[in-house]
């Protein structure tokens, strides 16, 4: 596995890979991998026959407020993980090398970037946006993977793609979760046991709403489902919630009732330091 | 020479040509043909392979009280000018093609958008530089070529590509003028005979202001300069200055005195109906 932090380089072995016919699979991630990651890079992997991961801690995409300066990093527990998942290229560039210090262009998907996270972290998509334009422009893949566990961003990125006419395929992958049900996540090391503990409620909550629908044959209004999950959320002393609702997967519009594309989706906060996301299909699209 | 509205074909073409090791030139436009268009079509021609116009009148950079619905078109014309500048492919798509209906994506270029043409055409710059984004993914270029009348245009473009690390590279090209001196524009066809007389006052104010600067030895101050210009424009009943100022050329910043890399720049309202704009250089960028 070649680890490279020049944009020039890595333009130039992945334009040699393409000139010899090989189709390039990415990962843009912020690194301190769990088994979600690895999951993405063996999706890649299936898809291209070069992997490339791209591992940017991206400043732009948290608030003032947030964690940015602490966000878990690991670079050789990393590339470790990488290299045993057959990933060709790890592609680290420095942060002056991404925003130059003349950086002032911007990209910014409208409607789908306001609600839910949206609303709790102002900028943060547009920072994801603008981040991910650049990386496909520096990296050139004909597929990039994207976890499901951050919902809002692959549609986002999907419309972004669509809307720009960016030449790569975005494809997204389901969840992957500790053994108890928990989402994978770099932030989730930020919990102490107890909060570890709490934390799964958001899961729960999840799997209730979809029990409970499957169990009615989706003939319930959304705003009975929202309510059973607030109510298993605002129950744990720990936790508070900061959305927890039902909407369409492609527009990420709120829904009335259960029909095709629903999805239920929720974020809290654990704690006074973390806050989680989370969500789960309840009718797939037909 | 093929014209093709697919972005489908169209990119099929520009690959196959790219597979087989072809520089692609691209040549963005807004269609109705003059000889500063078959200029900057020379120029593609000079550095790739493969010439590509693309013709669209791009909607989202033309303001509410703007002339987009009257901008003058003339698909016949602007094919046979193309052809016999030998360009390969002109690419006409139509407008919902470039923005679907869910379409919600912006590129935004900041403090270099604002000022100038920016403060007199709120939202122009974000149009420009969101169709140049979307053409550059589709049409993959090398090379893109931009006139130099539009020097606003030009600064924000390769500050768009520096910024998104696009893979092309953006070549300006010196402003084409007619015999007695005004700058070629689609829009001179707007003008009365009477308009056609009085706007040659702008490049008359701009080659006065750079005589005065070379006489001077460039110890002038820019206020000064900027007050030569002004008068000028004002003295001429039929026009009215927007602006007229001496900038960098990189930064687009405003100067107190004439130094590397200044240009003088103006815009200025001729009758009710037609804007005009222009500049020239003072003294090379060293």
């Amino acid at each position: 596995m070649i680890v490279e932090s020049s944009i020039r380089k890595t333009r130039e072995m992945i334009g040699r890979w393409r000139r010899q016919g090989d189709r390039v699979g990415l990962v843009p991630t912020m690194g301190f991998y769990h088994a979600g990651h690895c999951a993405l890079m063996d999706k890649a992997r299936e898809l291209a026959d070069r992997v490339v991961v791209s591992l940017f801690v991206n400043p732009t995409q948290f608030g003032p407020s947030e964690d940015f300066t602490v966000y878990p990093r690991d670079l050789d527990g990393d590339c470790d993980k990488a290299r045993a998942r057959g990933v060709d290229l790890l592609f680290c560039p420095e942060v002056d090398a991404i925003y130059g210090p003349e950086d002032q262009t911007i990209v910014e998907v409208g409607p789908l970037s306001q609600g839910l996270c949206g609303a709790g972290r102002p900028g943060h998509f547009r920072g994801v946006t603008t981040v991910v334009t650049k990386l496909f422009n520096i990296l050139d893949p004909d597929y990039a993977v994207f976890g499901e566990k951050d919902f809002q961003q692959l549609a986002v990125v999907k419309r972004l793609v669509a809307d720009l006419h960016l030449p790569v395929q975005i494809v997204g992958h389901p969840t992957v979760r500790e053994e108890d049900g928990l989402a994978m996540s770099s932030r989730n090391v930020y919990l102490s046991e107890d909060e570890r503990r709490a934390a799964l409620v958001l899961y729960r909550a999840l799997l209730t709403v979809q029990q409970e629908a499957q169990r009615a044959g989706f003939e319930i209004p959304a705003a009975e489902l929202r309510e059973i999950g607030r109510k298993m959320i605002a129950a744990e002393p720990l936790c508070s919630v900061e959305y927890f609702t039902i909407i369409e997967e492609v527009s990420l519009q709120e829904r009335d009732r259960v029909d095709s594309g629903c999805r239920v989706i929720g974020a809290m906060q654990v704690g006074s330091r973390v806050r989680l996301i989370d969500n789960l299909a309840l009718m797939t699209l037909s």
